[in-house]
């Protein structure tokens, strides 16, 4: 794990992945999100991308989106992002747009990562925000989450191979 | 100009011009975009970052959800992108999370373009998919759009400084 972490991350995380088991739950690729706001605000929600037939709807994009509709204003300052699963370029961008100032995640992705494993856009010093990284808390357990997914989504056949989001078509 | 065109791009990029002018009369960053799918049934919207309290509400976001929405399929296969700004981090990545084949831009940009400026998110060999690009169609009719906005929110100060999107702390 790199970055520095408190309790509180952990309970947060913890609260990322029973989100991330809801997702499974409705076979989606199980990934969750909480974002937490001033005063211990906070948004949850998992991936969405099937049910709601929407490219987009990767659960940390859902919480920002609901989160700066309840503030009314598209910056979310003194907001720590957790998720599961490290961000794609879609969802690092959606960071760096709306000034999130920290950003926990769980299980890095190899196939698809933006947020050190094949670029790092969230602390890109040519783009207008930088975001304090912590990488890998629980992350056994969104990986193993992740695995099972996919092993029961191909009936057993290549379980096991692979990165953590490899070899899924889901967006 | 960069890659092959007819004349339908350019009707298509003039309605996302269009869009532009609408956002800006809104006092919105002025970007439009026009997703075009089979048969010629489009979706056209501009950015709502402002109106909507939502950093990810860019203009090619909206046509992607709306495209994926009425579709009902989150992959907008046989779908051109058209839009006024080379598309930034979170919308290069929604392009490749959404299978979309085509895009053409018509300004570069320098501070946060994502295709071809800063990086090449949607042509980048390690993504499960590959767009075909098309940069500077129509270029100078969207960057001086973006140029008088920002030289009006700055009341003159320091328009034609910088980039067509520099200095600004919208989303």
């Amino acid at each position: 794990m790199t970055g520095t972490t408190g309790e509180a991350d952990f309970a947060w995380m913890r609260q990322a992945l029973d989100e991330a088991r809801r997702a499974s739950e409705r076979d989606e690729v199980p990934v969750g999100a909480v974002l937490v706001g001033p005063e211990g605000r906070a948004f949850a929600d998992h991936n969405r991308t099937r049910e709601a037939s929407d490219p987009t709807a990767h659960a940390e994009m859902r919480v920002i989106r609901a989160a700066a509709e309840r503030s009314g204003d598209w910056r979310l300052l003194d907001h720590t992002l957790y998720v599961t699963l490290e961000p794609c370029a879609m969802c690092a961008g959606a960071i760096v747009l709306a000034r999130i100032p920290r950003v926990v995640f769980a299980a890095p992705d190899p196939k698809a990562g933006m947020c050190g494993s094949l670029e790092n856009l969230v602390q890109d010093a040519r783009l207008n925000h930088r975001v304090e990284l912590v990488a890998g808390l629980l992350e056994e357990a969104s990986a193993e989450l992740l695995r099972g997914f996919f092993v029961a989504r191909r009936g057993g056949r290549d379980g096991g191979a692979a990165g953590v989001s490899g070899g899924t078509d889901a967006p």
